[in-house]
């Protein structure tokens, strides 16, 4: 007997019909010209397409500065991607010259990509400011089999640290949501490279808060080449309700409610979180903390000592105390379906039942793509008789990225020359371009980039243009244990085996005559609701079985590949023709 | 030779270890009492759970009266669904009673189910208004091998219409975003069901318009015994802009626009697009119709004479006329992939090509869940120079659905007894029960029903109960040419595929020896990028081989189920720890 099976599956080329696994085509490899002397090139190599993966290097001389290290978070549009990252390949075939990662806050949209992409960098000096040196560390205990990193506490705002003898970086102090979020200043011999990181603007009714002045007076007598801002909440008019707004709200609901109180927020809230510290220990209540991501970020918390939380009880010991005496702060305000608020709310918490006295806050707003497992989650929530409170209610959230409003005001703080918007779609890109645009800047002093643009800032600082050439700018994802490019391919059918499903169809010829030995197996998934489905399966064997020997009786010797063909195009149009589906159709034809 | 093939597909239960076949779990039908005398039976079936799938049965005596027959869209949860039905099997059961289908308006949310349910209802008589039986028959059209429809065309608002002895229907006049939009009467002995269908109230400034009041003036003197209403607009405070207000915004934008005007808006938002027909005349400018949907509805706006529209021009002539000569009215602000403005933004539109001189109003609101393909839609119109006008930047959209202030004041015009909120998620239901009770209604008074709750009016009209039992209420859905219940393990076997793919073994066993014939074969779609892993595929070659022949070597007769159970948990776990993916893997192990 001899068999000879034809479906090799990975070995050989005979199963790849449709090229499932060909490598996504490449563009060609643009040839990045030298860097020119008296010139300072700043590529962005992620953040300015989407929001999330911020990243930008800055290039002077023999000397690579990069600015974050951040992922964004995926949706369905990318099934089975984890994370995907800043494409940092321009980076790693030059990163014998990169000086310093510096990092500009903890959020992991600006440090996520540190583990991934560390040693691609050549492991260079980490300059961070303590939170986020802290959060950078917790993240890197997961990722063992990685070399320690170097990382470099900036503690002090008032000095450039000299990384270079041509580039200095300086830290400034802003607002946004976490403690020491800074915007970074590159300093160049040509000017400053301003890089906000994420920013709001703390105010009462539009009118910025002294702090706020004072942090952004240092700018008066600097000379600032590029200015480059956080677009992210460039389409919403006005100033933001501010954070005392917030706090005071939310502290008259603490003060007021008649039992537990349940505060559901953002774990990287990390200000706001403080704040709850110090809401509960005046009223003389407990705080229960629940979820890892919470529990993470006041571990950091306590061990910087930056609020009293003597006041925290375990879980388990909620019993114990009077529910009037209970500050509940847990994650789960987006409905993600394990985190604790989504498991009070459906009823699987292990030591928390929802009741009428108590009272959940939704203190955060919905992120976009989760709009429909916050609804799931508000839907559990109200099936109780618990009081629940929503931004749509009261005031009880502001988000970390200023709207127009405050964007406008931060760029009236800063004399720029050059202006380049960054964190965001395109299209917030664009509009923040029009916001500097109807400021006063002129046009040809502003640049909109891609990710991967090659931004150069020319004739010691006088001039700004984009280079023909690209930095290599596919996404690049984090997979399971796999680093790498995405594959269009395997997207594509990942989508399709969603759809519509897979369908196997196993058949074996008689080499000799042609014929099949036996009626064929078919092994399905995701397809159709089989068992009610006898009639199509039958005329689907029927229809193989045709294709078959219609093709191969009489043929020799038998080209497999014009069989597996024909079955293939048959069974794709009968199954379509039956029931409107187009699975996946895999024949494998086993010669016996 | 003998062959033996364990791996039987749908035909054999070999191949059913994940059970992939099975019928969900259905829970025990309950038994739902027959319906007393002098009393009132009310039965949600789909809209209360969800927005979409509109349809409410109300039961009196002998006799069933079905007020609409709507679809809800899919999303990513549902993967290869087209569209979910209400679950009408409790009308099934009783579809010799159904005396009408009576419809509120021509949303598909109201009418989309008519094709795939009315022939499972008896193919009742349906009673609507004509612009809502032009589009049933326009969509009837697409389903030629179905009967007839029985269709009763409602044209004066001021009479009943007897459809039993004891239960008359009377239809009146409310504003919604397409012709003929109606609120529906049923007249029972003890009071009038009254269902709004879906509702907005024209105002300025908060100030409900002439027309409104009188609309809803019929009310003082009846007697309204169950009061249901759209929640969809529930969670947002206050009045909408006025439909006035938007219209002379965009009458602005065209009347001064210096080149073509493209408005993108939903097909649905009918009234609005006769007025743009309107403003168009009003400035000498031609008309072109983009996108089939648009096409259909003009098709009956012209029919019914709604508007002078020989202003109208096929889109190959739009060269002919001056660019500031043209409106173009389009489908596409959602973003949706084909859609014309999609195509005009990603420069794949045959006849328009977009510059700067064009000015494109988007207008329509997100549609939650579409806000990542609205956000590409905006990244591609801001690539081009045209100017993009979005609600966001001035009011060139409303909603059909009433916000808070709007359903407030249609409350205070029905002097209802009970109230039940419809059309909306559970919690958008709970929030609208509670407007209920803040403007005096009885908490006892107040039902908030799911999808198949049955809601009796007892005792004359005299209370409300709900019935312990429940109608049939899992979802039935549209898949392809398939109408019936989903399967849950099909809709979780497309979520594996998506996320992890599969991973399908073909192994030939000598049965004698228990030995493999040769290497084993794999097939994979959707896991990894397998060309970079030939290491991984040859440790997973070796791991099957062993795993079978560790099993069946020895074993004599070779138990085929206990070998391929090895094989599956030993590859599985292998994948995970290499990949930390979990491929749905198939083995089919042929015996030779």
């Amino acid at each position: 007997m001899r068999t000879n099976t034809f479906a090799k599956g990975m070995r050989g080329k005979n199963t790849h019909r449709r090229n499932d696994n060909a490598l996504p085509a490449k563009k060609p490899h643009d040839v990045i010209p030298p860097l020119a002397p008296e010139t300072i090139r700043v590529v962005p190599l992620g953040g300015v397409e989407e929001i999330g993966r911020n990243m930008t290097a800055i290039e002077y001389g023999d000397d690579i500065v990069v600015v974050d290290c951040g992922i964004q978070f995926t949706d369905s549009d990318s099934p089975g991607v984890d994370y995907i990252l800043p494409n940092v390949r321009y980076l790693e075939e030059r990163k014998g010259r990169i000086r310093a990662l510096v990092i500009t806050h903890g959020h992991l949209d600006h440090i996520g990509g540190i583990p991934y992409l560390i040693e691609r960098l050549g492991n260079p000096p980490i300059y961070t400011r303590e939170f986020g040196a802290l959060l950078i560390k917790k993240r890197q205990e997961e990722f063992p089999h990685l070399a320690p990193l170097d990382i470099h506490i900036v503690d002090a705002e008032d000095k450039s640290i000299p990384l270079t003898p041509n580039l200095k970086v300086r830290f400034f102090g802003l607002t946004h949501s976490i403690p020491d979020s800074t915007g970074i200043i590159i300093e160049t011999p040509f000017g400053d490279i301003v890089n906000t990181g994420d920013v709001r603007v703390d105010n009462e009714n539009g009118v910025p808060s002294e702090k706020e002045v004072e942090q952004y007076k240092m700018f008066k007598d600097r000379n600032v080449l590029l200015f480059t801002m956080d677009s992210t909440g460039i389409e919403k008019p006005g100033f933001s309700p501010s954070e005392n707004h917030i706090l005071k709200n939310i502290d008259q609901i603490v003060g007021t409610a008649p039992g537990r109180v349940i505060i559901a927020t953002f774990a990287s809230q990390v200000e706001r979180i403080i704040e709850f510290f110090l809401i509960a220990k005046k009223y003389g209540k407990k705080v229960v903390i629940e979820g890892r991501s919470m529990r993470n970020n006041v571990d950091i918390i306590k061990h910087l000592g930056l609020v009293d939380v003597s006041h925290v009880i375990p879980v388990d010991e909620i019993e114990k105390h009077a529910p009037n005496k209970i500050v509940m702060i847990a994650t789960g305000a987006q409905g993600e379906e394990f985190a604790a608020l989504m498991r009070m709310a459906n009823k699987t918490h292990k030591f928390v039942k929802l009741n009428r006295t108590d009272t959940v806050i939704l203190s955060s707003s919905i992120i976009p793509g989760n709009e429909k497992s916050v609804g799931k989650l508000k839907d559990n929530l109200y099936r109780h008789d618990a009081k629940i409170i929503t931004y749509l209610d009261s005031d009880v959230h502001t988000s970390g990225h200023g709207k127009r409003g405050e964007l406008e005001w931060v760029h009236k703080q800063i004399p720029y020359k050059f202006f380049m918007p960054v964190h965001g779609y395109h299209y917030m890109l664009k509009q923040h371009a029009e916001l500097a645009r109807a400021l006063g800047t002129p046009a040809e002093n502003i640049m909109v980039p891609d990710n991967g643009s090659i931004i150069e800032i020319q004739d010691k600082g006088t001039k700004i243009v984009r280079l023909r050439e690209k930095a290599p700018s596919e996404d690049m994802v984090v997979e399971g244990f796999t680093v790498g490019d995405v594959s269009d391919v395997l997207i594509r059918d990942r989508k399709m085996l969603a759809e519509d499903g897979m369908f196997v169809i196993i058949a074996m010829v008689n080499t000799k005559t042609g014929r099949l030995k036996k009626s064929p197996d078919i092994i399905s998934r995701g397809f159709i609701y089989l068992r009610e489905s006898q009639e199509l399966l039958n005329e689907a064997r029927a229809i193989i079985r045709k294709s078959i020997e219609n093709t191969a009786v009489g043929m020799n010797p038998i080209n497999f590949d014009y069989v597996k063909n024909a079955v293939n195009e048959d069974v794709s149009r009968f199954l379509f023709q039956k029931t409107n589906k187009k699975p996946i159709v895999i024949p494998v034809i086993l010669s016996v």
